[in-house]
């Protein structure tokens, strides 16, 4: 029997009023579920993805600054030896169907999941032929065809991509790029921290960004990209929110022997942290690729990454959060949130006025220092 | 019908071979119940605790450091209008009591709650007569009844309290005093972020603690004590890690309809996020005050501060965590852990390695600026 969802599994055993208080400590203040249009519920049907709605409760304000937020994850939809541009452009083509249902729904921004016009390759170690799917994040042909879903929708696009820099000496990045819903790319930010873990040998392809903690001002709210492994680093989410976001969007690709217990902690802690909306999204299914690899393990060689287990979800400044996507199928979350909580909530509990980020920015730079020693209290 | 604990519920209705999967991905790999010896088990009978025991599991070294740790959470004993002597000398004969069943079962290092000496009297804003719980770290007679535990019963033990500091003009302190072994006081650390939350009206009370970071080596591995509403502080977190903390106490107090879903959060994130071990200590039960008090939102004065819901745990480098204890009595939970885990863990994730603390030193500096600004990109 599959496992689609923790979710699942407690709404089908436990009785509803003992549920009621396990949700509660679990998920927070219960999230309401949205109406979702007909033309967007068949299009789910006749396309096969999942469809889920809410909207995060909160304290209402005279003026609510209402955004309506999708999250898409998928599985690749060629197999990995197919021709590189035939696997884009059937991912172009899936990505396009699941983004007509978000525009239905009213979704205002949309993030695709990180490096989504391929399948995550850098488990192979093989350059050939897995770089050939980066491209230009300014006027490559996924941010073209991203382009025209952001105009034709009225919509804010992240795209996480693999980047081709060719104005710095053709350089790999691990980037995504955040377009305007008129269409015009507002810019790019990149990847912060790469990881060194299993067969995540993504260092073997691109350095750490160097595009700092950029934030975007776009018509529905202020909006960052911590991409992937950026998640484990605290630092990384608080600069964010130092520099003024109101919903950081974290594409991920991770597997589930790996992180799935950590899944649901960090982007939500992160979340309570900054006292602004995280969304965490992860892609789905396993993905096969033509020559085998080994895992720095001892266990034999083999040509996949492990299973990617979805459970996208949207994180609240007071630690409610939705229910996540299924951790086996494509999926679209819509949420709607309302962005005056970030404030509101860092007023009633004040995490950020009672940082200290003085002390922690002399404290921190003194521990880097090759002389720093440990203050380590020994018995006399 | 009482609800104790998530872990309770689930384990009721939930199907066993289903149970593990939802179990894997709400608490990590699932951790061996200790044997708890006959004595110990007869002693919380006795005297009416909950005793629960946990190994985390860990992939073998040739030399494991393995180290038990108990936490203790409780209700205070008298009422709050007994006479301060009285109520102190019954919270010090309750938690002896306990802690003998702690030694019983083969504990290293226990921590209490915090201020575990008297109620949680600061929602009052009376200055009279909670004040007089305070003593002196170095000798007050609650330092005095620890070090005879701790050498009777060769015990680091973690005694957060109300500080009375005589040295230097009599203030309060939210500290917590830390006993070695041996009997000896290793070494006091106060309380870093004082919240202004809810009826946790401290800030009344005492100042942001200004003993930095600091590590305790005792003769069971390096800790430190992070209290309570520094748990929402993840560079706090992050500065006992970095002066080298193997194990981070987290004792606390706070109350369900405020913070219990963040409550498996952000204790649980820290231990991922700096590898190594943390440990949530929270008070139980309902405390009422002699008078009335308000709570800034409007309703009508009351007596009480609301529910504290126990719940202590203790989570592990690799995201794994203990079920906890019940939310409705005093307990003592027992946890075996191989401190190794905090550099195996290291050395596979790399969180710490791929930190950039240099880049964010400089990035927070520059952000406490007055001239400071934001890193907003705008459509041209």
């Amino acid at each position: 029997m599959e496992f689609a969802s923790v979710e699942e599994t407690l709404r089908k055993y436990i009785p509803e009023n003992e549920l009621v208080e396990v949700n509660r400590v679990l998920y927070g203040k219960p999230c309401r579920p949205l109406k979702i249009p007909d033309q967007a519920q068949s299009l789910s049907k006749d396309k096969i993805f999942e469809l889920q709605g809410y909207e995060v409760p909160n304290v209402s304000t005279q003026s609510p600054r209402k955004v309506t937020i999708g999250l898409i994850q998928n599985q690749i939809v060629a197999p990995t030896d197919a021709p590189i541009p035939d696997q884009i452009e059937k991912l172009h083509k899936r990505i396009g169907d699941i983004t007509e249902a978000a525009a239905l729904c009213g979704v205002n921004i949309l993030c695709f999941q990180e490096a989504w016009t391929m399948p995550f390759a850098f488990c192979t170690r093989e350059k050939t032929p897995w770089t050939d799917f980066a491209e230009s994040a300014e006027d490559g042909p996924t941010t073209k065809f991203c382009q025209q879903l952001s105009k034709k929708f009225n919509m804010v696009i992240i795209s996480p991509i693999l980047e081709r820099d060719s104005t710095h000496g053709g350089v790999l990045w691990n980037t995504a790029v955040v377009i305007s819903n008129t269409g015009s790319v507002l810019g790019k930010t990149r990847k912060n921290h790469i990881p060194r873990v299993g067969d995540f040998n993504e260092s073997t392809y691109y350095m750490e960004g160097d595009t700092g903690h950029r934030v975007f001002q776009t018509a529905f709210g202020k909006i960052a990209v911590n991409i992937c492994y950026g998640r484990h680093h605290p630092l990384n989410w608080m600069m964010y929110g130092v520099h003024g976001a109101e919903i950081v969007f974290n594409p991920s690709a991770t597997v589930g022997a790996l992180s799935e217990p950590m899944w649901p902690i960090e982007a939500r802690c992160a979340a309570i942290a900054n006292h602004y909306f995280t969304c965490a999204i992860n892609r789905v299914g396993t993905e096969t690729f033509p020559n085998e690899f080994t895992s720095g393990d001892g266990k034999a060689a083999h040509k996949d990454f492990g299973h990617f287990y979805g459970s996208s979800y949207v994180a609240a400044p007071d630690g409610t959060r939705t229910p996540g996507l299924c951790r086996t199928r494509d999926g679209l979350l819509v949420t709607t949130v309302d962005l005056n909580m970030c404030q509101q909530i860092s007023d009633k509990w004040c995490f950020r006025m009672t940082a200290r980020h003085d002390m922690y920015a002399d404290a921190l730079k003194e521990s880097t220092s090759h002389d720093f020693k440990q203050n380590l209290i020994k018995e006399k």
